[in-house]
């Protein structure tokens, strides 16, 4: 390709150091320039990508008018105003998961990448992992049946953070591949949890989502764990899914097991229950970095104009559920309501 | 021991075989009579223990002077008539978990006992395993420090009940477990579930349990789950477990992981969190079958004039938390209390 | 069907007492007498069999016109004895494996079976499992490919016999099953092993068999693991099986990988290896008892005069296998030719 | 530090990167230059650390005489020949395992080096792990007891090697670990295995080693398998360990288990065995870099004129036992004695 889209990165920390490997790696992109507040981060850049130049100041980013996209891995409470300064500065911008702080931020940047005709992708790095992308495939195509419930375990024994509970730090992660597969939004959640750091945030947290439909969902997210479990069922009425993040190679899991529900004639009051049993099947899984995949559909996006499968819409949906999570949490459990007024698309 | 104690088991359906069988293969202990509706089930009865007395009508072994105690191992809703009925006749009682469909019944059974001076012991067969023997040991001798959470995931592809839902038919392990393994009560619930089977009862629930001090539990039950999971974590300030009861030897799993907490001088608002990993330990377990375990303690209660560790004040409180449990779940997650009225010792 | 099996059992160690119980429960089978050495283990079959003879002299077995049939479970030096006087005394007989402790003895009985025509069944349990079936169905259809290797792990701190060497023990279950899946014999066999009691017999071993195809079969037993490992891989130039027998359900996977090898046409030197990796599938398998499948075959082989599939040429070519490799091991390995010369169908 | 050792890395194909990144992380080292015949490989090096020199002739690298120490990470039918040209060169040299093709190359580096006072460090990197140097703990603390076996399985769908067999490719890891691990060498060998490729090398391989004590030790690789098993079991009269190097975090895993063996004064033809079970034990890991701890390692060695504790003898005890059992497979199994005489320290 003759013409490559350069790229900004804002933040050097946990995750940026992978967009920029990651980019780097991808032809028809190129990291122009990289900025962080601290310059011992920005010595590791020079010394690993020699070609890259470094700032402490993300104006020279924004300002710098070669640079086409801003990727930006700072910690959440900063992502609202440097996406919308990189989208008024008429950049294209990948921004972490979550979101924003609130969901008026979210519908803020929505409707600014809008205006301007920018691409604003939110980076639910699960959504583009071969696994993730297999059970879309397997509950688009129908063959799960109707989905009946979705189930997350994730716990380990996890980093302690200082601005973000459990939930906006460890079941984003589900709620984005929710609001990936899952062709129903949810209408109200239950949450509990605990902080065992006296004034800290909660550490241990339990989330219900309530549908419209038959549809039940629930995360449980720990980062006081003994041992690390990622784990989540998907149950059809046909068919089941236990995805193991875990695994080595079998990540995916399709059990054809389920009931089978009949009238009695006999009484309305009794349901015959039936069980089947069957085989089990571990479809190959495309093995692509997730971040490759994804970095590709960012080109993609602003090369076509085309809207990312992960955009502000999905963003702006995590956070909102995220917000009604705390919400719920805060006072034990009590149901918080969904609006479930939708995004124009 | 010179004389047996005689036994009278109600109901031959899916628990009253192991309580016949195991009953018989104690000295000291001798199943003289069982009955069931069923005609069928008796007949086994008679093939495979000829010298045991069969009847369909229960009468027959409350009314018989040879019977010291009674074992009833009938559908819940029949336990609190058949316990009651026992104890007036002066028999001891052992009676299947849960005890009573409602905690006014359970209270009407304790004081039964106590007034006639009965044992009156509930079935909460985990309590008499060795890996909840040692949990308890761990927890009571200190080794796991304060105890911070109980996590429970039970879930398979389970038999869909007709008369309680899944919080009384799983759940009720969790919570007796807790009642025996756990030095303080809950004081509130949360509870959210959902039925697949129109008019059903739920299929899958998840509670949590509230305590007074920096402690939470949870249970996380689904009979319609593709792979059956038994596993439980508790985390202490100290050391924390993983109990897997489907190991077939290595079940209980103690890893000397957790966090320490230091105040910050500079600041009050930020909690400095460390991070300890060490060794793991998985100690050797009595393989004694629990059933075994129990009948001997039985009896050793009803010679002795000995309070069952299992007794009507743990049946009680399971019963009252599956009871707030339903109740909260029949309102979407709000919070239900206990009281924390203790029934006399 | 209006006559029954009429069965003796003799030995009522181990194994016998599962012999007894699987035969009094399928219908048109009735254990008649069952004998010991031990008067006390005969207690047991009248306390829980009281319709059952018992004698400590297996000539009343052998003597009672009403007897069919014959299952011998006592120690391999007594099956040929034993097995031979049943059949001189017109009865079919079932015998443990492995068959006899020569292959002349093994011989002698199939001949004297053959004369007699009755059925001479060796109990190689594992072929009835569903398991082994479905692998056996697996490798007939062709959908593996070309058995390439058949490899077996058999460890675990397992009972030290004092009579069979941990080969004869342990390694007599994958030969069976070997001699029922693959469709060619082994022509030579290498083994190592070592006693770790003084003067004791090997309680380690490693087995290698030649074939004379393109296919080698290796098995690895020990009684002293400290833990328990039945796993197999066969592996098909189209397709591989992972057999683990501790698998609770999902025993049989297999694996659509392999190797595709393609000759070079610049050089004769060089192969091209290309790799192919696809999904993994773990089919359902029929959980039918295998004692209970054996049984029933060992009836329908009786009524309708039919050859067992694990008959007295089976539990011959084990032997000889078991034979030969104890004679390699005793020479640290070195090649020990089986002859192939096969008994007349 | 105030002078680095400068090193010169040979090849750059897969292993070499691995040897580049780590010593450029470790202060102390500092790499200078890398030869490779591939000048795309040169490229990538020139692409990833600008500061470091690169050439397509490796005499560049000898006749440096900036340069203290060679690396060389290229086939092993070239090691000899590299080694030998580095340390006439006045090199230290690094090694990748095997060492050399023959024994008789071994020897003719061992003498060079010593002859010439440098360090000649055989890449046994397995040696370096945290697991591999906790086992070695473990053995030479006597918390095992006597050990009776070291029992290997490595297998995996692999890569087919064209220059050298699957012994020379996997086995050379369990017997470098053994060579450190175990306190005796063996006396003797028999192998057995196949090629699946028409004229090609053996890709499945089964190694028994004979010990003079009451030792063996098997090793069991195949690069055809559908899953990838790294399981090492450790039999001590004492103890046991298993080694699962796919385990995540508890890779060593110490079980108290074992059998005891009396003589029987009743009988000098019977031993009484009895058994052991107790508690396991998952000792925390030293989890740093096994590359890293190496690289300090040949640093102290050549600053402080250490001798390697993976040396010219161990990598030569390696290939001798390697050239043994290639000799042993070509004649299926037969027994190939070693001669002990040790190299003089």
């Amino acid at each position: 390709m003759e013409s490559n889209v350069n790229i900004g990165v804002i933040g050097y920390g946990y995750w940026g150091p992978n967009l920029v490997r990651s980019f780097s790696e991808i032809s028809g992109a190129k990291v122009r320039t990289v900025s962080d507040f601290n310059p011992k981060l920005l010595a590791r850049v020079q010394a690993r990508y020699p070609a890259i130049q470094v700032t402490t100041d993300c104006q020279d980013i924004f300002e710098d008018p070669k640079i086409d996209a801003v990727a930006i891995a700072t910690p959440v409470s900063t992502h609202f105003d440097l996406a919308l300064a990189a989208l008024k500065a008429g950049k294209h911008v990948m921004v972490e998961k979550p979101m924003t702080v609130t969901s008026e931020q979210a519908l803020r940047l929505i409707d600014e990448a809008d205006r301007r005709n920018r691409v604003l992708l939110v980076d639910h790095t699960f959504v583009y992992t071969g696994a993730v992308r297999k059970m879309h495939e397997l509950v688009s195509s129908g063959e799960l049946g109707d989905i009946l419930y979705y189930d997350s375990v994730r716990v380990n024994l996890g980093l302690f953070q200082h601005d973000i509970n459990v939930l906006w730090d460890l079941a984003v992660h589900d709620l984005s591949i929710m609001s990936y597969i899952l062709q129903s939004k949810p209408c109200a959640v239950s949450a509990t949890g605990i902080s065992h750091v006296p004034g800290g945030l909660e550490n241990i947290a339990y989330l219900t989502l309530f549908f419209e439909n038959n549809l039940i969902a629930h995360v449980h997210v720990n980062w006081l764990a003994p041992v690390k479990v990622r784990r989540t069922l998907i149950g059809g009425s046909q068919k089941m899914i236990v995805f193991d993040d875990l695994e080595p190679s079998e990540k995916i899991k399709v059990y054809d097991r389920g009931i089978t529900i009949n009238g009695d004639a006999e009484s309305v009051y009794r349901m015959l229950v039936g069980y089947r049993t069957g085989d089990m099947w571990a479809p190959q899984l495309d093995m692509t970095e997730a971040l490759r995949t994804e970095g590709l559909h960012f080109l993609r996006c602003i090369e076509h104009g085309e809207r990312p499968i992960t955009g502000g819409d999905a963003g702006l949906q995590v956070v909102k559920i995220l917000e009604a999570a705390t919400e719920s949490m805060k006072k034990q459990g009590q149901l918080v309501e969904l609006d479930t007024v939708e995004v124009a698309a």
